[in-house]
């Protein structure tokens, strides 16, 4: 699968220069591929380089401002509504996440909601952000419809990633990102390039009957909310989709379920807007705010070891801990590269041709 | 199944009067009721009336204080940690929200951990509080471990309840309130009722295989978390309930994970606690911290307008909005009164025997 490993900073020096010719700013173009480039250390494959052309088409179809003025329009000591002048997510949302660990300095804890952004990458590079402070991060956003909640034939939500970022002491952080449907849409584009089928609970087709078709999204079938059908909780999934969309959109101002605007250049936004652009919604809580920090990173400790030395089910050797494997990922990338799918590869190097930059 | 039908205020009654038997004061008796009431009313039978036999013999046991000095041990602008002081959950609980709700009056937002406490009835009930303020509410709590994480023979944690409750304008509030398992334990106790079988994917087997034996956990056997298996995205389920877990136990100092003592009275708290008692947490966000009541609550309405009038599946007619059903089942049976499982009826009737209070 896999013929082209690049080395991290090749890569990352890539995106740097295909944003630097999208006009963003230095720094800018620095952030948003870090931010991007993390995605591909940590294994999210498909919120990594693979949608660098889509973020440069979006900016052709002026969908995208690389030169966007950030600004909080509204706030209290521990809230505040950030505009995202139509940015890059990549930038907004490391900018939003600042401003909730600043109020959260402040008053203990720190929570912002984002409208008029874009894609922001992977909810785990924003809520990180919080672990170097002694503070808790999250992260969440709400994303083009691709999702029927349970017993919709229609598609009304977005895969609306969380991000929970704890820091602990000895051991390293819990890190849970996930999205609040069985399976992200990135396990989905896997099976399609191996042209494999997909488990049955993780799409329906168009009337709502279970599917294995990977390509069912493109007959107008939708993918389901965690939980899979009724019976298995999926209620419980939409609920959590749910509430990430209004979290990131009902309360800053952008759009939401049906009229989030696709993030594929090649569709319309809807005609009809409810807010501007997509949303995200971000917090801060300085773990000092409850209780002393070596206390809390000692008991965490204890959390984490007890929990992964748990008994388990023969075949497996040991309880994954949220973080684990996006961690192990990292390390081992960092040091042997990032393996790209031939199809991004070709991508990439049809970017570099079109922007003159070296791939 | 359910030959008992009691008039809402009938059973109110005979629970303070419990309560007033538990020497708990007047005002507590009265909310405490209040609150496992909410539980029958809205259709969580597990967690109404059900449990109050439960609640006397833990009084029984001196694992609750009926007399508890619940207070502040540590707080900043928005973040408190209210020690409960062994007392009821039902009465430690909305007292931790009213603070969660007068910090947010101030600076936008309130959070509050909670130690020391018990089981705290339906989640639900401590989430709305926020509403009438024009406030999200937010509210969790660990629980005694019956669950196993992916990969897992051991049980490690609660069903680890979730409430999410957001005003609208003219549509109902938005109730988002589950457990992070699957299915939550009071599902498979009214299998056992019925010597019912339960759907795959609901619990495993003491060797972590999949059962569908209603009494599996007797028998050593776990629930499973929301997702069902890794296929399905148990890892979610299991990042879902461990967050609660953290939120509740590790940031307040209560216990944690297979530390949290059981709520059943003849099986002893763990030798060797990490913590004080079981844990919650609470949160409480001004709408108006954000933008506009009025804004908000339109845009509510048109999300909450558009999701219920979604195309369904063939065989549903709607698609159901969380919240929806507890408040349909609350407006009935605070007409038609409230139906009790014989056995439940039976036990109430011996405690009312036993504290010559009449049922």
């Amino acid at each position: 699968m896999n013929d082209f490993v690049i080395p991290y900073q090749q890569l990352r020096q890539f995106a740097i220069d295909v944003f630097l010719k999208m006009d963003c700013p230095k720094y800018e173009a620095n952030l948003a591929a870090d931010v991007l480039l993390n995605a591909d250390l940590r294994g999210i494959d498909s919120h990594g380089v693979a949608r660098l052309s889509g973020y440069v088409r979006l900016w052709e179809a002026k969908r995208i401002n690389s030169r966007p003025a950030i600004s909080v329009v509204h706030e209290t000591p521990s809230t505040a509504v950030v505009d995202g002048d139509q940015g890059l997510g990549l930038v907004v949302a490391p900018k939003a996440m600042e401003i909730a660990i600043e109020k959260a300095e402040k008053v203990g804890t720190g929570w912002v909601a984002v409208k008029n952004s874009n894609h922001f990458g992977i909810a785990g590079h924003h809520a990180m952000m919080a672990l170097g402070h002694d503070m808790i991060g999250m992260a969440m956003t709400n994303a083009s419809p691709l999702v029927a909640p349970t017993f919709s034939v229609e598609r009304l939500l977005g895969t609306n990633p969380i991000c929970v970022a704890i820091p602990a002491g000895k051991q390293p952080a819990f890190v849970a990102d996930f999205a609040t449907t069985t399976a992200a849409n990135g396990k989905l584009e896997i099976l399609q390039r191996k042209n494999q089928e997909a488990p049955e609970g993780w799409i329906q087709k168009k009337d709502g009957s279970v599917s294995t078709n990977a390509n069912e999204l493109k007959e107008g079938g939708a993918l389901v909310p965690l939980g899979s059908d009724r019976e298995h909780g999926s209620h419980k999934g939409f609920c959590l989709g749910a509430w990430v969309d209004i979290f990131s959109a009902v309360l800053s101002g952008a759009n939401y379920g049906p009229w989030v605007p696709p993030f594929v250049s090649f569709l319309a936004p809807p005609a009809d807007p409810v807010g501007d652009g997509i949303g995200h919604f971000f917090g801060a809580m300085r773990v000092d705010a409850f209780r002393p920090v070596d206390d809390f990173k000692k008991h965490m400790d204890t959390w984490i070891t007890r929990f992964r030395s748990a008994k388990t089910v023969e075949g497996q050797d040991r309880l994954i801990i949220p973080g684990d494997p996006e961690r192990e990922s990292e390390k081992e990338r960092m040091i042997s590269g990032i393996p790209l799918n031939p199809k991004v590869a070709q991508d990439l190097k049809e970017l570099g041709v079109k922007f003159n930059v070296e791939f």
